[in-house]
């Protein structure tokens, strides 16, 4: 048998990373079979299941590129320009609606729970960073906790991701968005 | 056969209405079977869909049901109230994690989407009118159209539901609340 490269391993990864976001984006978490997964992917079951222990690991994994994406756009521009960029190309968001079926799980299978609230560690750890770098040099309102202004923001980017999931395609939200933005601000305090 | 009476049949109705929520909301909206349908409501699926035309039908009632008291609400107390509601008693709204579960279907059927959308049109309206006598008190921010700060209070509706849906129920909502609250008052701006 010829030895799997390192470089292969890493090929193969990522042809299921890909196929599977496209199948959870056009089928759903619960539509995502394992025939269907087989399909995107062009791949055995077998050779899915060798690099993802299941399904869950495999949405896990996904959910944990998207953070991570979203962290390094957070970390230099904050959490309303990811917010901005989903706007701007919601199809590239597509898989995100995602997120929201597995709503049930979440609720109740704490294990699911907590794996999937550690991927998005380094988001919020790039986002307070940032907010407190603003508030050092005076941009960030000083008059709330900075956990607030995070709670906040992560409450406006579930609310974004259920509008695109909807199919809600409104540039008003643009301006939502610069009320968002302002209202985190220092300038309207003083 | 007896005949009927009005009284007997609106009991009836809310039977079926009152059933299904508590059915939707333990297992979803694929998981509402019409066998489940029966068992919550103790009803035969002859009695449920001679009262509502299918499955959808009965969701889009109790979503208007919904909208309904959130638009009484509203309408007094504006809709950051609605959230607060929402906040102190999440177990009353258990049953708006199935929203999230049709995003799918709201994204891909027209017709879906035209009839829950005309579901909120009366708190749509309820908000707006609260916001308008709010404006002419000198109570609302008046640098920003009336629809920009009824599609952020949304925006944020729609967040809080995700955040509820998934379990989350920290307190530190309130303190976002309290900054939305603020963010579209005037006192701020002068």
């Amino acid at each position: 048998m010829p030895r799997v490269s390192e470089d292969h391993l890493a090929a193969r990864r990522r042809e299921i990373l890909d196929g599977s976001r496209r199948c959870f984006a056009e089928h759903g978490y619960d539509g995502a079979t394992v025939r269907r997964l087989e399909e995107a992917t062009g791949l055995s079951r077998g050779a899915i299941f060798h690099h993802f222990r299941d399904k869950e690991a495999l949405f896990l994994a996904l959910a944990h590129e998207d953070a991570e994406r979203m962290a390094d756009v957070a970390a230099e521009q904050g959490l309303v320009q990811v917010m901005r960029d989903m706007l701007d190309h919601p199809e590239d968001f597509d898989w995100l609606g995602t997120r929201l079926e597995i709503a049930r799980k979440l609720r109740s299978d704490p294990e699911f729970r907590s794996e999937f609230l550690a991927r998005s560690i380094d988001l919020e750890a790039a986002t307070l960073a940032r907010l407190e770098r603003q508030r050092s040099a005076g941009r960030l309102r000083d008059d709330l906790p900075t956990e607030v202004i995070v709670a906040y923001l992560d409450l406006i980017l579930d609310g974004l991701i259920t509008r695109l999931a909807s199919g809600h395609r409104g540039s008003d939200l643009h301006a939502v968005l610069d009320l968002v933005e302002e209202s985190v601000r220092r300038s309207r305090t003083e």
